[in-house]
């Protein structure tokens, strides 16, 4: 057992072991030496204040006591963040970015109050006010003079936007609008920091003038008053109760009775209603897809977060934690040893890096359509909007996965709240809901890829993420299989390939059979959502290994080498765990399938004593991981009993339900 | 929108559409219809009394108010069931398996700090105590005078029992034992009830006597005074800390400095130590497993339970729900409607079943091998504890899967802790660990077939549910594939033989190159557990095909037509969902695959219109399912309403956070 401040001996030993220096691949990750002192820099700066520290850790809490620290925890994250922007007069992004990413997980570990001002109510006057209105509100945002936030989700609609409710009716008599909630289900539901910290909100609500809808449209409501921080008349408001996680977010409601607002209170820099009522359209209602991409990349990237987060605490554990004796003359291994944890763990670092690259990829990539678009070319943004859709859906599903086969790898620990296992799982898998339901998604890809096949069978040219469809589609012969890591890759973009075929196949056929198009696509969905995830599959198995191949040119040999190993893994997990798919669409043969499998095994062999080194060079501090089970120097048995110490329950020998209810049970006369 | 007690008109229409009569469903599950009527009454009784009323929703409580909250609950719960035992002079048993069971859990939502007294501490006594002992013991337990629990697992060891380290050394000159800690690690941890509730418990100690360690023996020790509930000498108890579910459990920790308890105070039913010392053995060690292997067939009847309240929660809800507008002049469908909604929810309803009628199969088989043991005949054993081993974790791991799956098709709602969704599966994913962690199960299985196989090998004969291993194993040739629900049976006992085959090859090839057996075995562990996984799923498909077929011999054609469209429909996902086993080890074509395909769908379009009467069926009354997405009268909306109007930040408009914290931070006097 360790002491305190003495690295455990068995963790020692791994990192005695491993390969490759691990700072080199730090530096890797974060994008260059300088970028990682800045990065360490900024955490010592945002650590130093002591704000992440609880007394009483947050599970032990109710939730009124833990929204109100919530509170207090995110008025000194973001004074310390004004201060550091004021400090050093560099832009607030910069500083949003670190402290309001990782380090302002670490600090709000459920969630804050206040994000959505920052990430939604400044982002959406941005975008959308016009020059007048920014001028207006942009400094008051800044300021703090309002706190906002951003309500569109309702009661009765989510990914489906055009079924919301909410009516903007706008009245030319007064020059106002009246924002109305006619059902129920109209309901705003789900913003975050509605319930009671925000005054001010961006709703979108269904615009009607002269009696016509014009659809949705985003308008500033006040919900509060600035100085009392009362309810408006004509707003009811409040939280929508508890939920599996994020709980410092103070998800609200929101419900409006017949509520005016001036006429300059709907954004304008798109449409616009003129005083008379008079509708004037956008120029494009592209332009607003603008945002979602952009939230969705972001998605993506902190799938990766979460997923480092998970794995460095299961391989941690691992190492620490001794079981079983399947030799009775030897020491109980590690559990690290047995090849089912490595199955469970090692796939989880590389997902990691696979996510993490293709997150960058589809960065450059909506950074390159963003500019075309300012450029009037709207031609990529179809394909970018079916890649962003796929990998969001693909990436939080296997995050959710991976969080989870790390949770349970750790055992009964790992059910512990404080392994921050579960509390990671619990926002993780809100993510295959939020911002797009995942189903939804993939069938938005799914839609994209029949049309790009009805494109290419036309013989018509593909943009670059589907070009590998052209060859099928035009039934050209393959070759045979390849038992490569390239060769796998040309085997998922045959999958992908094969399945649009079928369900292309499989709508026209139902078609003929009397369906409508819609019915043919929904009886043939299930097929549809399997297609686009094999065309996600095909895209980050490929992007993982193009895009490793460049990262460690400059990379020294031990590095590039373990590098290559999970690049490796990765690609032969996905065969192995696609076979049935592989063997229906290319000519794999069952040698090939026995091949890949020993391949497996001896890669787990290979990586097994670079594990806590590839985890450490995460970099991810205790603080952030605030775990238990995950910390650096592995004394995981020490931090657990020092943890349940800290239970107000374990304050006293005697809790007073034993007066009061057990021993009046105990002698018959309660 | 449906006004209170008025159902939804959307479910009502569905009800009215089932085709088949769902109370003679419900009589068929309950085993009778005087059954039906028994299990109702004593609902009624239970619910009558209110315990399940709760003022504040457990979720906006503390840490502790919810301990206390749930001793409260735990003894009003057992004087319920103890006085309707003296007013009907009936078993006990009868009630603990009604109200300790769905019912229990509908009262104690998240565990309860009793249940171990009643479950094991007692059981265990009845099992392992001497007549004298049990003399002494049991009257006290089931009188209440003691409270007792069970402590097994450590902080260092769980699933590998030989390697606890708490330590109970014999001293003959005062005839006691004396239990010791020696290491952080052998502290207790996790047993129910152990930290504030039970004053005596069993402890599982390594047994030292004349210098010898014997292994694992119960011993029973007191932990609090029966007056002041002060814990005794030299006894650390406390509790572990939150968890991500049963925090009403009272998971404690337990550590002894050197205390002393009378030599009688071991539980000598099987091995004894005398007076001087001597140690004398038990006559059968097998005999201990009987407890492990009920408990694991109670698991998995629990799981059917589980599963059954979470499809009956997302299927009501699909029905509630309408979103999107495919059809442009059509009003929003019921998500029910959207063929993939019906492929996440309908195999959870025929899961239900499949789980369900292979737990009553594997219990009479319990049974029979319980009563052949006692006539001192061990032949089934290793057979039974196989199958329970992989039925345990195939049954939790699908059952996590079901419940996420339906909380994941409930979209943001689903989130919300009013469905009940989250914290089912916070119960759920604690049985993938508990009782034996899944992998670990998985491969004593494994290990089980591997020995199956070289028998069949050498031409020895089988057991009953290992029998079809027989033809592989003698390399006989097999059928062709044929794409029938029989076909695709035999075609998962070959592709489980076929994994064993290649699980013996891979071992006896790599012990050919030098590795001993236990690293060969190691290194081929990740092929062993799917290998084990096969068989499970084998005898799953059959189980559940033959026994609809004995269970719904009298039924009326319509239910008959209905059960066996649920089979079929479980039978093909499960072959679509492992076809690549299918190819790789039959001759299952690709036109056999597209045939599955469209058989699946058409069996999802046959089963839609019978989908709220087969949920409505599991007959699971508002009260047990506790959720507002999942109520018989599908009023999701008002629900969901209602219950965030519970929470505490609610009964203020202004939270004072707002005064403390926020207004400073906005006004940058922070």
């Amino acid at each position: 057992m360790a002491p305190a401040n003495k690295v455990n001996a068995d963790l020692q030993r791994e990192r005695e072991k491993c390969t490759f220096n691990t700072t080199e691949l730090t530096n890797l990750i974060d994008g260059g030496a300088d970028k990682t002192e800045e990065r360490k820099k900024r955490e010592d700066m945002a650590l130093k204040e002591g704000i992440h520290i609880e007394e009483v850790p947050a599970e032990y809490l109710s939730h009124k006591e833990n929204y109100e620290l919530a509170v207090k925890k995110a008025c000194l994250l973001f004074k310390m963040i004004r201060k550091l922007q004021e400090e050093e007069n560099t832009g607030m992004e910069n500083y949003m970015a670190v402290l309001g990413g990782t380090l302002g997980s670490a600090i709000l570990r459920d969630g804050s109050p206040l994000t959505l001002h920052y990430v939604m109510f400044i982002p959406t006057l941005m975008g959308q006010a016009t020059v007048e209105q920014q001028a207006y509100w942009i400094g008051r945002a800044f300021n703090l003079d309002v706190v906002g936030t951003y309500a569109q989700t309702e009661l009765g609609h989510g990914t489906f936007v055009r079924g919301l409710e909410t009516t903007a009716t706008y009245d030319p008599a007064t020059k106002e609008f009246v924002l109305h909630s006619p059902t129920l289900t109209s309901y705003k539901w789900w913003p975050g920091g509605l319930a009671h910290t925000a005054n001010y909100c961006i709703v979108m609500a269904q615009l009607y003038t002269k009696g016509k809808c014009h659809g949705i449209h985003p308008f500033i409501v006040q919900l509060r008053d600035e100085e009392t921080h009362m309810p408006m008349p004509g707003i009811k408001v409040g939280e929508i109760g508890a939920k599996l996680g994020m709980n410092g977010t103070n998800n609200g409601f929101l419900g409006f009775e017949h509520v005016r607002i001036p006429r300059e209170h709907m954004l304008m820099k798109n449409s616009k209603v003129l005083e008379d009522g008079t509708y004037v359209n956008a120029p494009s209602s592209k332009l607003t897809y603008g945002t979602m991409m952009f939230v969705r990349v972001v998605i993506v990237q902190d799938m990766c977060t979460y997923m480092a987060k998970a794995v460095t605490i299961a391989t941690r554990y691992s190492a620490v934690r001794r079981q079983s004796q399947p030799k009775p003359d030897e020491p109980e291994p590690q559990i690290i040893d047995y090849v089912t944890q490595q199955h469970k763990l090692f796939v989880g670092i590389a997902s990691v890096h696979a996510f993490r690259l293709s997150a960058q990829w589809l960065w450059t990539m909506y950074n390159n359509v963003t500019a075309e678009l300012e450029a009037g070319d709207l031609d990529r943004l179809p394909e970018l909007h079916a890649l962003a859709c796929c990998l969001k859906a693909v990436s939080t599903a296997d995050a959710a996965e991976c969080v989870e086969r790390c949770r349970l790898a750790c055992g009964g620990h790992g059910y512990m709240l404080s392994s921050n296992l579960p509390l990671m799982y619990g926002l993780v898998t809100a993510a295959c809901t939020y911002e797009g339901e995942n189903t939804v998604l993939l069938l938005q890809t799914a839609r994209y890829l029949v049309k790009a096949w009805q494109q290419a069978a036309g013989g018509n040219a593909l943009t670059p993420t589907v070009s590998y469809l052209a060859n099928s589609a035009v039934g050209r012969r393959h070759p045979p299989w390849d038992n490569t890591i390239e060769g796998i890759i040309l085997g998922f973009q045959r999958v992908a390939a094969s399945k649009i075929s079928l369900c292309v196949e499989n709508i026209e056929r139902r078609q003929k059979s009397g369906m409508s198009y819609e019915d043919a696509w929904n009886m043939t969905s299930v097929q549809l959502t399997s297609a686009s995830e094999a065309h996600c599959r095909a895209i980050l198995l490929s992007c993982y290994l193009e895009e490793t191949l460049k990262s460690v040119k400059e990379a020294s040999p031990a590095l590039r080498e373990v590098m290559m190993q999970l690049v490796d893994l990765y690609i032969v997990y996905w065969a192995l765990r696609c076979v049935g798919d592989l063997l229906r669409f290319t000519s794999i043969s069952e040698r090939d399938i026995a091949q890949l499998q020993s391949w497996y095994e001896s890669l787990l062999t290979q990586l097994r004593p670079n594990a806590v080194g590839l985890v450490d060079a995460f970099d991810l501090r205790d603080e952030i991981l605030h775990s238990t089970l995950g910390a650096y120097d592995g004394r995981v048995y020490e931090r657990l009993m020092e943890e349940a110490m800290k239970s107000p329950l374990n304050k006293e020998p005697v809790n007073q339900s034993f007066h009061k209810y057990l021993k009046p049970f105990m002698q018959g006369k309660l």
